[in-house]
């Protein structure tokens, strides 16, 4: 299924007039006070984010899953989905594939594929958190930080060949996620594991195209529940420095500790020249991976903040990648999709509001409740009619999610592709 | 497999020599300082903790799964390994089946073989967090507490289903644990969520025979994200009051936020007569499922120290019925159980060293340095050698782990059941 | 100081032009979804937070404190303050007292004083976690659940007290908190702290006047380090129906374990007719005790979201007691205040928003991203002009802070009252 | 009060039979196991704990503070007090100040003092987290991360006077803890405060002595509530790599989120060469500054047994400094101080249990279940006796609780120091 620009053109229509009437009124308001709209709408414009090949099924829990229908079987309608998706928004102008799930069988019809939906392939993620079916080594005792030598050379070539297949691609990055680590104390030797994960990310930097870059994960536990060998930026941070210049941290929202001042994280990789790149999601206990805002919309707008800040002022920072890594265990993934996409261009909408010259100021004088207030001023200003302006200009909806129930696309799906279960996770 | 008791002894004698040293060492400090050593011997040897029938095979998270050889396939299977675990320690006299993953084909042949193993059948547990393949309903959006009718009709009967199954068994008590919540603000509206899990609980307790108890168990999170109607204590008590009598609260001990102290909870469950049941495991970040004891050896003892006291003081309360509920990831899950049973046991033995009439006088006076010394005094006691004069005069193994692995009891299961995964989770 | 109306009115003639301007367009965006306006901001004009006499003054840590100018010196003192912050914003008509922080000399001044400020006398507060310079007992290891007779009498008594004062002001409720609990494993045995708690509520319970209520806060940890005799919702819950009809739990929102769903047990009390009280504030760790949205405000809007749904549908539960409870290290103690009220009348005009017909039917749907879409909607939506519009009708000021700092209320107040110390906290 | 070694002797006495049975039934058994037990004795005996001079006296929380009898009054009074631990231990073997509240009057004469007592003069401690009567700038809103150029020279130059304080009395190192943060977002700028902070400590660095260490604390939140700017092991990691080699990261144990794996972070930081001092005490929520060992003993094993592994193989690591960092509100300080004493022995004896050699062995094997059991027997293993044994040959007490009680030093302290309340904290 394709939805053309025309179709949504004529859906539009229906809610021109309110728009109109709510940007003019949002416009004026903020030109007053001093801020450039169109300047803004083109941010938000341009501002794509990528999305995970493995996003567009239903996820689950150790306690199940719930499928849904009309889930892609195979890469080529993986990218269908995304381009549904960057044809509803126009936010959503990349796609993030994952190795083994995700080896294309025809490299130049996949290309052409994603040239037709508008899409570029983002950061290549490889997989050592499971055992395939055809695994000659296991990873159930670690990867990239293993005991075992041969555990941890395979689990460095699979990393070389996920580069192999990006490159064919042209993509430019890689994201390495570990879940190596520990269930128990004493189940590892915590430097030598740190020791042999150094030794491997060196081994796959060294392997990376020149104009590559490696995006460093880290998570502080799940699947091991002791430990975890990357367990925080710090060590994340640490690895980077050691492999190179083109080694980063990725920050991803999920993967801190309970109360953990995210932002300031940002702030600091950025300072450092080392942030990489951001997976977003949401999450009350742990990596919940729920829909992006869907839970503390302040702490993304504070997040944002930092990002608007940096990219602005750390020059040493390459621009950063951005991906949506949530799981849709209850809703349409689709739709979910379009929720988080929302909830991030609101977030960074009103971190593009924010006064940064009156907020130094009350910061240089210590004028707390100021500074409180101007980053306040920009979170409760009603922002939605900038993204509107920013999609009506792209060609894409007004209102995503209402247009994709309007066009029954996932009663489509379904009667396209049936029930069948997405391949990988 | 069975191990024999003749081939326990056997195993037995080499260690004989170290253990009578050990163990008069300890029976003659411990006797100095006024305890009845034989008594607790005796105490440790009564206990006994129930096995569920899922924590044979290996677990997994939502991640992926390593499986382990041996596992067993089917109900008997389940019974026997059961039975391998009561034969090593003495301690293990009991089996919590779960319905429907062990729905019985031949329920007198199922009671020859536990009695045959020495086991009784245990707490019965329902299953309303997944949908089976032949579901006629779906528990997607919840089962106890649904809006739809249906739905909750459904899982109410087949709660009732359980208790007839777990009647023919003789077990005596249901296990109600309830995914049902929501993963999103708004999703569901939680009053009302609430009096349908209320209504539901009522129609189920009104179908257990007179000499049942149900167990309410309570959880924050996992695997709903946003809210879980049944989200701690307070609300399982809560219904627990709702149904009547026979109902009490359950306690896992991973269902709890960060740093809760749950020996409170403990304590305040017995003082009101409602404690019904313990579930054992340990974890560090979250509902971890790990081993009894490897992470906070010294909060299990402080359970167990208001556990004694409850059960001494507290004649309102009806002994809890024990279990093990862990997920077996990276170990051998039999293994891993033996380790498990070894920590309550310790635990257990613990707090009956300690000085309560000591503790008391310290109380009173407010003399909190000798309070926390008798605490851990007893905690800081090598009490192992009480375990194992346990297991000798009950015929377990002084070493059960030692002698699981010289009996080569996992090499055997594999050459007898090979490497199928088990049933069930 | 004194802010009279004709002040006030002066200083909102530079704004109301803008207002106009934003009120209309907002009011003709909510009468086209199908809300109320009016009765909106009838509503919100109507909303009256109780400030606590200990707030007026810096705040501090166990670290230290840093002072603050002006502050009140005297209880009249206090008075003038909630003066100026309900004649600024018609929102703060209650003080709430501390004993014996609180004590009045002149009764019917301090009436006559509250009457000329538009003020009433809310819940009254007792204070058995510090002992004053003449305590005839001590509350270092207890008052109200103490081992020592003669100091939990002496807590009883306190309290006792605190009503007899409470009558000569018209307040109706007492508030309870307790930082009675322990900070080592063994201090305390919890059976007999709780038994001794509820035995000492009773007593005050019976002492109050029949259109008096009780509030019981609960609070995890701090001061005390190891545990809280009441240390969660389920055990003030269980106490208040110890007592009687009259007595309620108290939420306050710091008073939590990390990741509580606080909304979830507004809703579950509310259910139940036992939500008495309400203290504001926000934090990021602990009882942090920050300016109430500062960190999060979505949780907050939820809590609304459920405030408002009971007051509409629970009747059994009276209407709750809203009171402040932060503390004010480093900003202007009367700027964070009208921070707070503002923030709080945000999530009071959101929450009314929220179209509960339509939620309702997500709901009854399983429609989760329409759930999530109609609580987004409501508190994306930029509500300020509403709360400024309840303002304007109550003659209260526009914009309260601005205004604030152009009448130069902290100048004023430190050349009157000098830099001396606030009595109290 | 000095307590001579003759009276503990006499003391020593009652207790020698029972502790030559627990020794040579502990020592037969350690010996048959392989271990070099006079060794092991020996290394307990070497082990010296650095006590704080704000530690004898009661602390307090925001709520209030119960003071407590015979508290030192000046500095010597406080040295006097750790030669009495030290007299009863010999664990405590140094002392560490905090300028100004131990700004010496007579230099050679507390050297003379301290020499008398056995005792050095570890780390130095500034303090810039409160504001002295005298101060000429304030650090309300930071200190050498302040936007306020003078006062970021102000808390330069008190860290300077630390160092030249420290000079006189032949301590070697400097520890800066700094509160310096935000309690609200906006307040300060991530990056800039970062900025000053680096700038901050290499002027403090520049200024040390080259023979002396500089140690970083880094601490996640409290005093400020929503940023720390230095949050975490990370970032004091960065700042230590900034300032030089003789530059370190130090760890305490209760600056951590809920759930950090701080042995983790030890190994982390053993592995770089950067670990340079430790605060032991234990929590449980927060930074609550408990006894040694009194809340989580088996976490506290687990950091030993990096250490132990760490001070073994990371070479590049200097010995690191250890202090003892606790509050003390309901127990006498110096027997809450021996109680630390005693739990800190206890893990460093267990670690050193550990078999290293199999250990690694199950390691290499993944054998996670013998992993495991090889950490829980040195930690299940009852090693008082060897403390005993270390202490006996060193001239200290046996029991040292029960001889301070017997001694009645508490008593003796009122006496001659009455009940006025201690300098500082």
């Amino acid at each position: 299924m394709i939805i053309g620009k025309d179709i949504i053109d004529q859906y539009n229509k229906a809610g021109v007039e309110n728009f109109n009437s709510d940007f003019d009124f949002l416009q004026n308001k903020l030109t007053r006070s001093g801020a450039n709209v169109a300047e803004i709408v083109n941010k938000i414009a341009d501002f794509q984010v990528a999305i995970p090949s493995w996003a567009l099924g239903a996820g689950g829990t150790r306690f199940g899953r719930f499928s849904y229908g009309g889930e892609p079987a195979v890469l080529e309608q993986k990218l269908d989905d995304v381009g549904l998706l960057h044809a509803l928004t126009h936010s959503a102008g990349a796609v993030s594939l994952h190795i083994p799930w995700d080896i294309p069988s025809d490299v130049s019809a996949l290309k052409e594929s994603a040239k037709s939906h508008g899409l570029v392939f983002d950061a290549m993620n490889s997989n050592t958190f499971q055992d395939q079916p055809d695994a000659k080594k296991s990873y159930k005792f670690g990867s990239l930080n293993s005991v075992n030598e041969d555990s941890r050379a395979y689990a460095v070539e699979h990393n070389k060949e996920v580069i192999r297949i990006g490159k064919e691609l042209d993509s430019k990055s890689l994201t390495v996620w570990l879940a190596d680590g520990a269930s128990f104390p004493g189940q590892l030797n915590f430097q030598t594991a740190l020791s042999n994960t150094e030794k491997s990310l060196k081994e796959i930097y060294a392997d990376m195209p020149e104009d590559w870059k490696l995006f460093i994960e880290y998570k502080p536990y799940e699947p091991n529940f002791y430990s975890t060998t990357i367990q925080d930026w710090g060590t994340s941070f640490m690895l980077a420095n050691a492999c190179g210049e083109r080694a980063f941290t990725l920050v991803d929202l999920g993967h801190h500790l309970p109360n953990t001042n995210i932002e300031q994280i940002v702030a600091t990789l950025m300072y450092k020249g080392k942030l990489g790149g951001f997976h977003f999601n949401d999450s009350k206990y742990g990596d919940d991976d729920l829909t992006v805002g869907s839970i503390k919309p302040y702490a993304l707008f504070l997040i944002f903040n930092e990002l608007v800040y940096g990219i602005e002022n750390n020059k040493n920072n390459p621009y950063p990648a951005w991906m949506i890594d949530a799981s849709h265990n209850i809703k349409d993934p689709l739709e979910d999709l379009l929720q988080s996409l929302e909830a991030i261009l609101i977030a960074y909408a009103q971190a593009l509001l924010v006064d940064q010259k009156a907020l130094k100021t009350a910061q240089l004088n210590n004028d707390v409740v100021a500074a409180q207030d101007i980053l306040q001023n920009a979170y409760r200003t009603d922002v939605r009619p900038l993204l509107q302006a920013a999609r009506l200009q792209s060609g894409a909806a007004l209102d995503p999610i209402a247009t994709y129930r309007n066009l029954k696309v996932r009663e489509t799906l379904i009667s396209e592709r049936g029930w069948a279960k997405a391949t990988g996770l």
